[in-house]
């Protein structure tokens, strides 16, 4: 691992170094069996093991309560924007309320509406989804919502909401959650929601998996003429394997599990990520405006920190980014919607690189203040 | 690779040795990046090179007309039986046929029902899927259905098509090809087709990514209301990239199809396959009753050899499992549906596994004939 970078990618993100080296070491023969992980049928004993583990170890990390299920869905997390209404509305009169602070609420909201009523009940644009209003000024709908959708932590702009958000929400509406970003890196009461879901490849996997929990006494509103791909009871019933799964993918997810059991659970991932990302915002803070995050404190991602240099100066931006690639200081640009600068500080990133960006950032600092 | 079983599973199936190799040698630093390719961003340098590099090297292989697009989707083979529908017909009364060969059409035709008219014109089950009844005989929906769905192969039964099946098809239906089991195990006429699809998992990659082959006119087809984990302009329009796609999974099939290229082509996997199936089959045919192929010798499958021990002895069947272990001759037991034992003989098995296997079967006879 002596050229390994410092990869502080928005997602597909990096992978815990223990977790690599355990796939490299299994790779071409999986525990003595003579074939690798991704040759093995869904329904041999190795991978039942592999399956069944992963979905104990989840439950364990966030106690998750037995009226809830797993399920190891395909497509992204953007596949469920249509298929939870889908799945939950009666039909497409049902009104859904959405929270928008961030490009995949918003898109959440676009990509449901032939599926559901999508209400914009907040709508943090205006506001270049840099803050949000305060709870006691959300509106929803009347009668209430069939479900309330928000987006826990925005990847894109780096914001992110308090993990008990679900209390401003209208008594009777359902709450549906979208964790992909910052999945297993705090604890979250899982009681409180009716469903999560959450992308796999930033603290919980790599890319080919769509993780949900849901609360089984929802599983009944399923329809028959749900498509398989998203259809939650059938997946359910077959505890996601009415047809071959991304073995491999759940594999990974899998170790990383276990990685974060090993390493305290998904407690000491929360004191990790404040850890990492105080250094960094304080950093910010203190530089005199020369690095500056545009983000209402009190809602400043603890996973993807958004920030510019000197008010988004472009050249400085690029330069800094070019610069840094040379201390293997990698994936740090803004998303393309919204440029400056990001740097995503998920579980497997480590203090350490942490402090090699920050020592970068002022050296860069001093040779560029103006 | 010392411990290597002879691995016969039907899928997810063996995984040619180089290609294993290239990928643990590479898996901990990607060509020098210093990350994983898990760890890279779908949209950086390094990913959009292996994205269209399986997207050319797949061109070559099929010689792809320039007039079909190529899209990496998730959810297996058996997500498209509901999504061709919902983008191929005007709507759900649109009339579409199928030809019934065995459990994966029997499915397609099941799983699409809510969103066309699903006719069975043909339907082999009343044979046990053993055999099909001669083109002369189809009848086809009047006038022409929208599409007529068929699958290549059948992987449970072990019953393949002739290349040319289409040609019976009537004019004015789209044609619609499920080719997850021998998809680039032979050579075909892609201009032949509307749309081809595969689950990767057989010949061209791991589970966790289904390949489509569609002629670009029928993209305009497509509904704004489709969801996006199948909606084929949407995936067309932004390179199969508008979501996070299975990074490592199309990396995998990237491999693969190198791997394909550099050993001779589909035309050299169409003569493997040949000699493998030809050896195994001729066995079982000269064994005077002991093994026995109840497939029709016109449809026997090149890719799924399915027979029986003494007409169905499920005891000396179960024996004879436990023993080919022994040999590390793994995966072999038929289908839960349909018992027996079955043998797949996908582009990754060696032509030495295959008389390992006869050598084995000739012993367990000579053994056990009564």
């Amino acid at each position: 691992m002596d050229n390994r970078a410092h990869n502080f990618g928005a997602g597909p993100g990096c992978v815990p170094d223990e977790v690599l080296e355990q796939i490299q070491k299994e790779l071409l023969d999986y525990r003595g069996s003579g074939k690798s992980i991704m040759e093995m049928s869904h329904r041999g004993k190795e991978f039942t093991q592999v399956i069944e583990e992963a979905k104990s170890d989840l439950i364990k990390l966030l106690k998750v309560p037995e009226d809830y299920d797993i399920l190891f869905l395909q497509g992204g997390a953007s596949a469920l924007f249509g298929g939870i209404p889908i799945n939950l509305c009666k039909d497409a009169n049902d009104n859904v309320d959405f929270i928008v602070t961030g490009t995949w609420s918003k898109t959440a909201c676009a990509d449901s509406k032939y599926f559901c009523k999508a209400n914009k009940v907040v709508d943090m644009e205006s506001a270049k989804f840099q803050t949000v209003i305060p709870p006691s000024e959300w509106k929803f709908s009347e009668p209430a919502p069939t479900y309330v959708h928000y987006c826990d932590n925005e990847t894109v702009h780096g914001i992110e909401m308090p993990t008990d958000t679900y209390k401003h929400f209208p008594q009777g509406s359902l709450v549906v959650c979208d964790m992909s970003s910052n999945f297993l890196s705090r604890p979250v009461d899982v009681s409180k929601f009716d469903l999560i879901f959450a992308g796999a490849q930033k603290n919980a996997g790599i890319s080919g998996i769509t993780i949900v929990i849901i609360k089984k006494s929802l599983l009944s509103r399923t329809k028959p003429s749900v498509p398989t791909v998203f259809n939650f009871l059938k997946k359910s019933q077959n505890n996601s394997l009415d047809n071959t799964p991304p073995t491999f993918n759940i594999y990974v997810s899998g170790l990383i599990f276990k990685w974060i059991l090993n390493n305290g659970g998904v407690e000491a991932m929360e004191k990790l990520r404040i850890e990492k990302s105080s250094k960094l915002y304080n950093y910010i803070d203190q530089s005199n405006g020369f690095y500056n995050c545009l983000i209402d404190k009190e809602y400043r991602s603890r996973m993807n920190a958004c920030f510019r240099i000197l008010n988004g100066n472009q050249e400085l931006e690029d330069k800094f980014a070019k610069e840094a690639l040379q201390q293997k200081i990698t994936d740090i640009k803004g998303h393309r919607s919204v440029g400056g600068l990001r740097v995503s500080l998920y579980n497997a990133i480590k203090v350490e690189s942490v402090d090699v960006l920050i020592s970068f950032m002022d050296k860069f600092m001093k040779e560029n203040k103006q």
